[in-house]
Formats: C-alpha cells, sequence, structure tokens
C-alpha cells in the first residue's frame, strides 16, 4: 500500500454518539407517550427524519426540527407548545454532551501522527462536529476535518479530488459498513471496519463484507497491523 | 500579486440570498402580528438568532429553529401549534428557493477559470449551500467549496493551511466587509467588496476600510481589472 490520508470517522468511531441520540429519543417518547408506544413514536421519528434527510441533511439541528415534526404529526397538532419547548431543550443539551473517546483511539493516532495525513471525515452539524473534536482534545493529530453532506460514493470521489490524491491513497476507518467502508471500496480505496456496540438503522446493512481492500477489527488500536 | 486561489462568496455574491430571508421574516411578522409591533417581531427574533449562533452556528435549519423559539418566546407560549408547523413550512421553502445569479458573475468566473484556483467559502448549511452552487449551474467553474462554521481570522487561517498556500496567494471576493474582507486582510490576504443592495444587520460594520490589498467594486466583473 502506498497510502497518503488516513481518514477517520468521528461519530462511534473517535467518540460516543449513538448512545446520546438514543437516550434523547427516551426523552422524547416519554414526552409523547400519551400518543403512542414507545416503539410507535420511535417509528414515526424514523420516518420524519428518513423524510427530512433530503432536505435537511444529517446532524442535531435536523433531529431537533424533525422530532418537532414529528411530535405535531403524532398529537395530530394537539401538543402542547411547552413539548415543543421541551425538544428544543433536549436537542440543546445533545448539543453540548461531554466527549467520550473509545478504546485505543489516542494511542492509534499517536501511533500514525507523522507518518500519514490524517484527517476527519465525518457527516452532521458543521459546527458541532468542530466543536466536538476541539472538546476531544484529539484536533492536533489531524490536519483538517472534513464535514461531508453525505458518504456516497461521489462525496468519497469528491473528498479524494479535494485530497489532490488517487483513491488508492486513501484509507478509511469507521463503524458504518454503509457509510464508511462500502463507497470507499467501491471507488476503489481500503476501509477498516471497526463495529461499535450500536448503530443508527439507517446506516445498518446485513451482509457480510468481503475485499482484498478491507479488514474488520474489534478495536481500533488493531488497524496498526494494517498500517504498520 | 502572485494569487493561488480566488475564493467566493456565494450568498448575495454570487446568487440572491439576504432578500429571501427578508421575505420569510416578512411572513413570520404577520403570523405573529396579534402580539407585537412587525419591528417588535423582528427584534425579538435577531436577539434569539444571535442567542442560538454559538450553538446552532449559521444557516436555514438555525434559522428555522430560532424563529420557532421566538414564536414561543413572544407569546408566551400561548401560540397555537399551527403557527409552528407554518414556521417550519416556511423554512422548507427558503431551502427550495431558485437560484437567482447576479450580475456578471458568469462571465467573471469564466474570464478566471483555468488561470487561478477557484473555491466557494461560504457559511450556512452544508447540504443547502452544495445544493445551491449545483442548481446555479456554476459548480464547474469551481475546484471545490468550502463551507466554513464562521469567518474569522481563525477560520481562514484554517482554510488557508488546509488549501496548502500562503496568505498572501489567497483572494477572497464577497459582500460582507466584517465576513470576507477584514479577517482576510488581517491575516495577509487580498479581499474584494462587492456590496449587495441589503445587508443582514448581524453583518454590518459601519466604517471606511482602507487597505492596499483592498478594492471596493460595484459589479461582480470589475473583479477583473485587479486580476487580469
Amino acid at each position: 500500500m502506498n497510502l497518503k490520508v488516513i481518514a477517520f470517522d468521528a461519530d462511534d468511531t473517535l467518540f460516543i454518539n449513538e448512545p446520546y441520540f438514543q437516550e434523547t429519543e427516551q426523552k422524547f417518547c416519554g414526552l409523547m407517550e400519551d400518543y403512542l408506544s414507545h416503539q410507535g413514536i420511535s417509528q414515526e421519528l424514523f420516518k420524519v427524519e428518513i423524510d427530512n434527510l433530503k432536505i435537511y441533511g444529517y446532524g442535531i439541528k435536523a433531529y431537533i426540527l424533525s422530532m418537532i415534526e414529528a411530535a405535531m404529526k403524532i398529537s395530530n397538532n394537539t401538543i402542547p407548545v411547552e413539548v415543543i419547548e421541551k425538544i428544543i431543550e433536549y436537542g440543546k443539551e445533545l448539543l453540548e454532551k461531554p466527549i467520550e473517546l473509545l478504546d485505543g483511539v489516542e494511542e492509534t493516532l499517536n501511533a500514525l501522527h507523522g507518518k500519514y495525513k490524517l484527517v476527519v471525515a465525518t457527516k452532521g452539524d458543521l459546527l458541532d462536529q468542530r466543536r466536538k473534536l476541539h472538546d476531544s482534545g484529539l484536533g492536533h493529530y489531524f490536519h483538517h476535518i472534513e464535514v461531508m453532506s453525505d458518504k456516497q460514493e461521489k462525496d468519497y470521489s469528491d473528498l479524494i479530488k479535494r485530497l489532490d490524491i488517487q483513491p488508492s491513497e486513501f484509507f478509511m476507518i469507521g463503524n458504518s459498513l454503509k457509510s464508511d467502508v462500502l463507497p470507499v471500496l467501491a471507488i476503489g480505496g481500503h476501509a477498516v471496519h471497526i463495529p461499535f456496540h450500536t448503530t443508527w438503522a439507517h446506516e445498518r446493512i446485513d451482509y457480510k463484507v468481503e475485499h482484498k481492500n478491507f479488514n474488520t477489527f474489534e478495536k481500533m488500536i488493531d488497524v496498526l497491523k494494517r498500517l504498520q
């Protein structure tokens, strides 16, 4: 391998994210439980989120707007305004969650730093992702952060063009097979999957990936087996 | 000048933006006029927007969330849910506005294309800015789009580092003295101001800029006087 850039997904790859969303969703379900079962509420929220993805994109602001819309829909517009106020409050709390690094992240970055150009490649809200990277204390390991509007093949091709490298010089590490692995392999890059214990429904795929440029590792530190 | 990158602000530099926000704000004031004068409503909304800037950043999703919050605040939580539904509807309309290019933009890009690396440097929602650039038909003139979480000196320094150039090789064109001109001059770059007939209160400054690396031009096409 002649690698130039190693890109790390952020949420649930460098630090914890999805559990915070799930915690917020549980609180949202609690607010709405007079109208529907928790499972029914989650399903309605997911539908609204997916419908809005095309216009809002990813990130917490989109999530807050979708919770508000779902609350109106589920309650047939009978929801008290105070509930909407609560939703906004929960959303703002989500934007201020502490950063909890995942196992072995810092050791891995420390080992790779100086040998490759390291970047963060993530979806979500621009400001929120920058804030999290800053608060993580990992910022100095990375050349820069790429906040992507989506992680499909086209988005990775654009990223690689912007980095002025070839696809074969690009190595992606992340917890989502759908977003961090498959599109990267499809355009000729390298990818490592580090599963996280919980994944957002939208990111789940249920088949096995096998590819010469691909590995799954249980822990981040294991990527050094391929990179040193 | 030994320039490598020419960066263009997008909103109200390449295409119309602020009038669409003002149109939405008028509709918002219309929804709320039982509670306060239009001027009073605008002032409250602006206060909420500025308070939220630190946590939400720029862009339409932040604007929708701030309108909802302002509506609850102005009405002391007596606002009907249907008004919040309308606000979300207006916000989504804003995300789907047609693109109207400003005078001379295409001729200017055409003249500069191939001579310099051209990029778009803009604040706002990632997906929304990409959508607008795509719909503008100008995408092929640009190497890429940089969506910035803010446009302060630090943000431009980061941008220049990411572009692997020196500040003196960077030339910024935009309609905001505060965001497109002053921070760029401060870090040693070049800037051109092309005033737009209307500016968001947050972007206004009321003093005159004089600097050897700076010009004001009435129309975009006039930048060719400095670049050819």
